[in-house]
């Protein structure tokens, strides 16, 4: 699993570093990831952004932070269908690992976040503190970073201190994006999705006493919020139903707003400052 | 000369809107923009910052920014051979206005940047106020920015009230790009550049006591600054030797960085702060 270094770039006095290394849990695939590595990582090691990319979207989408920060790999494992269609398959992994034999082999993106990429970053001694660690995304990778985080505190793991989203595919077994998804990773399709890769059915089982670090961003002027891709109002309900307030959980709603770059751009700053809170502290 | 909106994106509050338009002095091509327009254009007109892209780049490389941004259309005329070489022809105007006659019909972005799309905005009744105009850009746009900025000062025009590039070609008619391009779009070739086209060539005229605001970034990493296609300490000297001190003329080596977005977007925020200090004033 050693790393291969692609290509560098400074940026912001740091260094933005795209890495390849053959994945075990990707099915012995390449996996592909940048990480960006602030000039204060010669003083020590720093903690880590992980950014989660959305359908069709590969690791070069990722904005560099002042964090180190990382990027989902964009996986092509050869399986018949899998490059035909922009909303399953390659770019569209949904962040779960499969249970059906069919994609099994391959399809493991949640054990290559929250596993494999910290360990192989950490095995080349790169110069990263993974217990300080938050997570974000967009669209289906906001979906990825919310249940990933929402099941490291019920898990027990705490493996992520705050989570952020841009437009989140936030209930993903009652929209068809996620059902699509599910019905083809998943044995026991939806169903199995239910308790593990819906952000809203989880948060639905917190006790709202739990501490959580939660904040999301969607557009009104998004087509996917509009075609109820997203349903961020059902997280919202959920969070509110088990007693988390706009201190935990908190969902804004921005006027005019799109499902683009410029939405994220827009709003980046916000949540970079959002996670430093908890990173810093 | 009507504009067509081809697009629209809600970003930083306010509108990021690609338009579409029949150049006259481009020939009869269809030339593309995008522009900013902020919120606060609700208020009364606001003050332009224009961007010039680099070869190869289109108008979609614009970052936005809070004032009002323009940018460089893409011309395709159908010349032959213009779209064989990254380094000439379309996509590789340099911001001339050609005098050889095999291209002066099409390649015309002087006079398209400075007198066709103010008035193409103006006449379409849009919020922008072409009294309070800079300019910047990136490589070969740098090179656009330096000479149009200059040349508005010689004529007395005084269009722009400030300059700034990223990584641009400094000295073209002492670089290779340079030479290829005057040597094609003009009829006197490198000599009629060294009177319009040359920042460097223009700036060692100046008496360094007129005003100039003028603010340059390289990178030390740039493959291109290394092989002297930039030649930005020819830029400098001719600054220094005219009279012209850190506070008129400054140009900034940046250690390790490249010609990359990732130096532009290191630095921009410099750039759009020190192009206020002028357009707000």
């Amino acid at each position: 699993m050693a790393l291969e270094k692609l290509s560098s770039n400074k940026v912001f006095e740091g260094e933005l570093v795209k890495y390849k290394f053959n994945s075990e849990v990707l099915g012995g695939t390449d996996a592909r990831f940048n990480l960006f590595i602030p000039a204060n990582a010669a003083q020590g090691k720093v903690p880590v952004l992980v950014y989660l990319s959305g359908l069709t979207c590969t690791e070069d989408n990722a904005r560099a932070s002042r964090f180190c920060s990382l990027t989902r790999p964009l996986v092509a494992a050869g399986i018949a269908g899998e490059t035909d269609d922009w909303q399953f398959g390659v770019g569209a992994g949904f962040y779960v690992d499969a249970t059906n034999p069919t994609y099994s082999k391959h399809y493991n993106m949640l054990t290559h976040v929250t596993v494999e990429l910290p360990k192989v970053i950490t095995d080349a001694g790169l110069p990263i503190d993974f217990s300080r660690q938050s997570i974000f995304g967009h669209s289906m990778g906001g979906h990825g970073a919310l249940t990933i985080y929402l099941n490291s505190i019920r898990n027990g793991t705490k493996q992520y201190r705050s989570c952020s989203a841009f437009a989140p595919i936030c209930n993903p077994v009652n929209c068809p994006w996620g059902q699509r998804a599910f019905s083809g990773y998943l044995a026991g399709g939806v169903e199995e999705a239910k308790e593990k890769y819906d952000a809203t059915e989880l948060l639905s089982k917190f006790d709202g006493k739990t501490p959580v670090h939660i904040l999301v961003d969607y557009g009104t002027g998004d087509n996917f919020y509009k075609q109820k891709q997203l349903l961020p109002e059902n997280l919202l309900k959920a969070a509110r139903d088990v007693g988390y307030d706009e201190m935990q959980v908190r969902v804004r709603s921005q006027e005019g707003y799109d499902h683009s770059y410029y939405f994220m751009s827009t709003f980046g700053a916000d949540h970079i400052h959002f996670h430093a809170n908890f990173l810093k502290a």
